[in-house]
């Protein structure tokens, strides 16, 4: 077939009616397929299972420094946890302060905690004028919707295949004292699922900003989170990165094993220089006693060491890369060649990018969600919602069982083109 | 034997010589007795071992609403979860957020977001010239630690057998604006292991605030820990009350199951209005996806209903009631008559507190110190570390065995009368 921007009106209408009659015969079977979050399906979860299994009544809840895990203590948490998560996110251990269940809570109170005591001895961002933060897009709603609820002003930085576009990144911090943060998922970003370049990086360690207080927040959501054996992306660790380049306080490095184990039931961790970890724990020590140490240590007798994690993921890689290369397929095959927009492969992660004709996302996703399919809210990737073009689509493949994504995306496929097709006629009349 | 009041410069003098020699014996063994915080001793947690064998591998983690505790939802906890603490608060399951594993991080993250934005609608804190809080004293030193990191002025106001002074706080909150709000241990307070009286309770709900955001941070961390089968306090429950009083959004109110299974690895909760609520889920919405489900379905599974967790608590009892009465009977044997000091003995809760003569309690303790027995600093029970009649001792008997138990409170008895005696001798010269 040929793509549609070549066809006539006529043409276009035949294709619309066949069209529609295939969207009208999906919505009479009166489906709920859900792809709006990232999130594993069962088969993921039943992988942790014998995450249930390490500890029982007669196990002992000792860590080899002699922390007994039941009782109060360890701020930091457990040295085992530590090391285990120092191999998953590439870092010293004692540069590691292991969270409760969510990174993106520790995120949250991270922002909070500049809002009314400020960074590293800093004016606290409350007392500011204007706060503003870069935001790498399309990206991730939740890291939005953060800075939003703090009345942070979020000025969109454009993403490129190699990572946010660098030359305006080191403009703007090095010019605007207000500016005092960067979302960044580096890894098998969300929602491009693409990696940070070498050079992306090396950049990012060497930004001059002009605010003293300025921090990357550096997401690594998906560092261990490939669908391939043999063909990964590899990142350079940033705060190795940034120590070499003589800016150690730069970043505040995130991750979980939110989507390793359990979303919800496992454990998040912060990586950063010791000033900054001073700066984490004089609010921590006022916040809490300590985090769920025996969950710590759950996680810890069950992968053993980062083998056990790697071989673990390589299995979660087994149960979602079918799903990933079912979506590239159809997509492919309905698609390719009509010139009605255009999609990522990733090697890893959880999503799909689909750029629609620009005017067209929100019309999808509402043609979608009428014939039972509840894709992510068309802007979602954008601050406030806003995708100044209205192209931009973040897939989830992960969550439906095979067929189910089959249908899903076939009524998706669909729904572009008939969105397609309706804007290339609206524009001939 | 007399009074030490009413002893001679010689009879004194005399007694001195022969306690110290006591006192050297102790010093001598060497001894590392910790009696400094509520912590729950092996035995207690031993208790709770069961509830590492309730889920395993084949368990299904589905709830009776058929979420799977696995994975992402369920922002204020699973229902089952809601329902038991609700048995356990006294609240209605509607009216309970279930929170990670720690109510002092809810407590801290409560203040913190009416710093940033305020409390249903009123003007954030951070934007005013002075917040302030009652504080009732002693009390909790990890409550005066947050509101002190926020620069929030704190407001003594003592404590009767009671609760805390009302025609105080009543006058207080009425005259005063910045007064935002007030801590409260409600029941088997920290540290006298007293309960509010009815009369109290009325009156906390019947309070006239000034500030429209004023709140009661009413922290029930005690509510389930008896001492005593036959014998125990009953607390009005506080919201009900607020509501009966035209009030229903005056009181937060927290609690865990921190020293019911395990401290770090337990479930915490929040019971309050649903006007309220709506102003917790605002920034709980931004803040996570959700606390831990699985955890929460672990606690429901272990004690089935709230006569399971009635009768693990008759076990804990059973372990820490000998301590109490071991601490009240040395103190009666070794104190009684003496004139050099006064102690609770309460019915539950983790604490008994002392009372020594004016301006020993700091000596008292260091010497305990130098013999080896680390006891809470003199002075935590005050608002910024600082006791002004320097007397105010509290006693965490939980921890150590009974042996080490008997050991401390000889040397801490010991302790006593040596600063009551150089006490009174530099008062005669």
């Amino acid at each position: 077939m040929k793509p549609y921007s070549q066809m006539t009106q006529e043409e276009l209408n035949a294709e619309l009616v066949q069209l529609k009659a295939q969207y009208k015969k999906y919505q009479a079977l009166g489906l709920h397929l859900d792809m709006s979050r990232g999130k594993p399906c069962q088969e993921q979860l039943d992988l942790s299972m014998g995450m249930m299994d390490v500890l029982d009544s007669s196990s002992d809840l000792t860590c080899e420094d002699g922390t007994d895990c039941r009782n109060y203590g360890q701020l930091t948490g457990i040295q085992e946890a530590r090391e285990l998560l120092g191999d998953m996110m590439e870092n010293n251990p004692k540069d590691i302060i292991i969270y409760g269940n969510s990174s993106l809570n520790v995120m949250f109170d991270t922002i909070s905690r500049a809002w009314t005591h400020g960074v590293m001895g800093n004016i606290p961002w409350c007392k500011l004028d204007e706060v503003k933060f870069l935001c790498p897009v399309p990206g991730y709603d939740r890291h939005f919707a953060i800075t939003e609820y703090f009345g942070i002003k979020m000025i969109p930085v454009p993403m490129t295949p190699t990572g946010p576009d660098m030359d305006m990144v080191e403009k703007l911090v090095r010019e605007d004292e207000s500016i005092k943060g960067i979302w960044c998922v580096p890894k098998y970003s969300n929602p491009q699922g693409i990696s940070y370049s070498d050079a992306t990086v090396r950049r990012f360690a060497r930004l001059e900003p002009k605010a003293p207080d300025f921090r990357i927040f550096w997401d690594n959501a998906y560092g261990m989170h490939h669908l391939y054996d043999h063909q990964q992306d590899y990142l350079i660790e940033i705060l190795a990165e940034c120590k070499r380049a003589g800016n150690p306080d730069l970043v505040y490095k995130f991750s979980s094993t939110s989507k390793i184990t359990f979303p919800g039931s496992g454990i998040a961790a912060l990586a950063t220089s010791p000033n900054n970890m001073e700066d984490f724990l004089s609010y921590l020590r006022k916040q809490t006693i300590g985090h769920d140490k025996v969950n710590q240590l759950r996680h810890v007798r069950f992968f053993h060491d980062i083998h056990g994690m790697v071989e673990h993921m390589r299995k979660h890689a087994d149960i979602i890369r079918p799903k990933f290369e079912l979506v590239e397929s159809i997509l492919q095959r309905d698609l390719e060649g009509l010139d009605v927009g255009t999609w990522t492969c990733p090697l890893g992660g959880y999503f799909i990018m689909f750029d629609s004709l620009p005017g067209c996302a929100k019309d999808i996703v509402a043609r979608a969600k009428k014939a039972g399919v509840v894709m992510t809210n068309a802007g979602a990737t954008w601050p406030y919602g806003m995708d100044p073009q209205d192209s931009n689509i973040r897939i989830a493949p992960t969550y439906p069982s095979l067929q189910d994504l089959q249908t899903a995306m076939e009524i998706f496929s669909l729904c572009v083109r008939i969105s397609s097709i309706k804007k290339l006629l609206a524009a001939m009349n």
